[in-house]
């Protein structure tokens, strides 16, 4: 089986094919960009046994895979539209090629992007997904927060770090948060001209708006008893679901900050988008994050957000 | 070193940033593409002892892995302008980071294209990149051609290949072919509305054109006489020149076909690029991609073409 074999067998027709004018099989993708839009572009790269586990299910790192990249478009407040995907693989896995195929495949019709080319080859299992999305108006970036913003996370933070650690009493719910991640694209839209700045959780909550602080040149308070958390996780481990909702990365949610003349309109936002939106501190002129009851309390376990060496 | 800083030490400012609204840095990069254009996309990945030998300089490695890429969008006609690359690495290596960048770089500002994104990781040396094109017309593709088109090629063939073979007379012009690839970026451009077919000779001539013959339900004469070889490589190599210059690689020529009515165009264009254009054949309605003199006078010592599995 060569290339273009797997390629028609496996990754031919995956999710929308709008404004594809020439799809997979040619030296490159001929995409038609609508007018009076930015492109808004994101990459990145998923190692096994780095980034997923050895024993992960095909179908779920096809699911993840896309979706935790689909996740970085949103957080700029971008639709995404088209994926480019990369694979070596050890050897030609047919089942594994299919199952992966299907999440991926599951995932590119929710969410309504394209795969239009990528390449597939001999090597260890790795993969690399190019997001490229698009954007009527101006990004949500990193860099707005001014000190007084409200500082907002979705949903609840937890359960994929919790799934991670692999514990036997883990629930499915936790389970799907990593497997199964739901990018926040229709928040990210609903956020533009509402938030000052935007993340997605994906190296941990406090890593991840200390990156806002960094590019915004300021500093934030969380208080503790405010981050949202996985259903049951404090009951379950009361001695770790603080370590897993701070500093465990993978939920994909957004961390965001709301000028104080905004945040009464968080409220009927997240009735629109149908998730919980919930204020977990304020953005400070001093610059770091700091954490209210601070480290006397709360010790992480392991380092803060994950480093990439 | 966290990634962040491996960004701003090694990748930061690499090319052209023209039509960058925001850059390296955020959760996304955001684009202005131009109006009146379509988005050329390609992506290709490459693996250490795979792609390239484990002792390649990695200087040689940060330019042929972007030349590699841009020369798939070169074989559409469509002018690069931005790229993702994302790295895996077994060990944050800086003095590696150093020359590969430097050779990333190089090639970046030669062709005046953007990296615009990407991440870096720990893992197997693995290097995928994504290369964004525009395009003002229609898209050179590899199902134009018809019987009675002449086949041509660019510059010469061979050269990649024999020095992949690493003999030790190898002279540097064809080391050079394979660590420096010059992706043909102005002939592409040049080539639409003149061609009927490009390809990128990356896995091989009769391969290449034998893509071209199944995108287009055709089939090709090449004369062997008419190939053109790299300088030399006929009198060191009596016995594998051949081999080398029909069914290497890594030469990453662009092999065209162009109607009848319109080869007479390809002697000024020649001129007006720089380039050597041989007409090395011609398409024909049979299937196939027949060599002249045929197998009797000339076998391929390896497969032909490169199989990535």
């Amino acid at each position: 089986m060569n290339e273009f074999d797997i390629v028609d067998e496996y990754f031919s027709d995956i999710g929308s094919a709008s404004g594809v004018e020439l799809g997979i099989g040619d030296d490159a993708a001929v995409l038609a960009v609508p007018e009076d839009v930015a492109l808004v572009v994101s990459a990145d790269m998923l190692v096994e046994s780095v980034h997923f586990p050895h024993d992960m299910a095909a179908v779920d790192i096809g699911w993840r895979a896309l979706a935790s990249n689909l996740s970085d478009t949103a957080a700029m407040g971008a639709r995404p539209r088209w994926f480019t995907l990369t694979i070596s693989m050890p050897e030609l896995d047919p089942s594994w090629l299919s199952d992966f195929s299907s999440g991926l495949r599951a995932c590119a019709e929710r969410y309504s992007v394209g795969l239009v080319g990528g390449d597939i080859t001999r090597g260890p299992l790795t993969l690399s997904i190019t997001v490229l999305a698009v954007q009527s108006s101006d990004a949500l970036t990193r860099s707005g927060a001014r000190a007084g913003d409200g500082v907002f996370v979705s949903g609840t933070l937890g359960g994929a770090a919790a799934a991670l650690a692999n514990h036997p009493t883990v629930p499915n719910t936790w389970i799907d948060r990593f497997a199964r991640p739901q990018p926040r694209i229709e928040l990210g839209e609903a956020l533009i001209g509402v938030a000052s700045a935007a993340i997605d959780v994906s190296d941990g909550l406090l890593a991840d708006l200390g990156h806002i602080c960094r590019a915004s040149n300021c500093g934030a308070r969380v208080l503790l008893e405010d981050v949202p958390v996985a259903d049951g996780l404090k009951d379950c481990f009361p001695e770790r679901w603080a370590d897993w909702a701070l500093t465990g990365g993978d939920d994909y949610e957004l961390c965001f900050t709301v000028p104080s003349v905004r945040i009464p309109k968080i409220e009927a936002l997240a009735q629109r988008v149908g998730l919980s939106l919930s204020r977990i501190g304020t953005i400070e002129a001093a610059e770091g994050v700091r954490l209210d009851p601070g480290a006397a309390d709360w010790r992480p376990t392991a380092q803060v957000g994950y480093r990439h060496f």
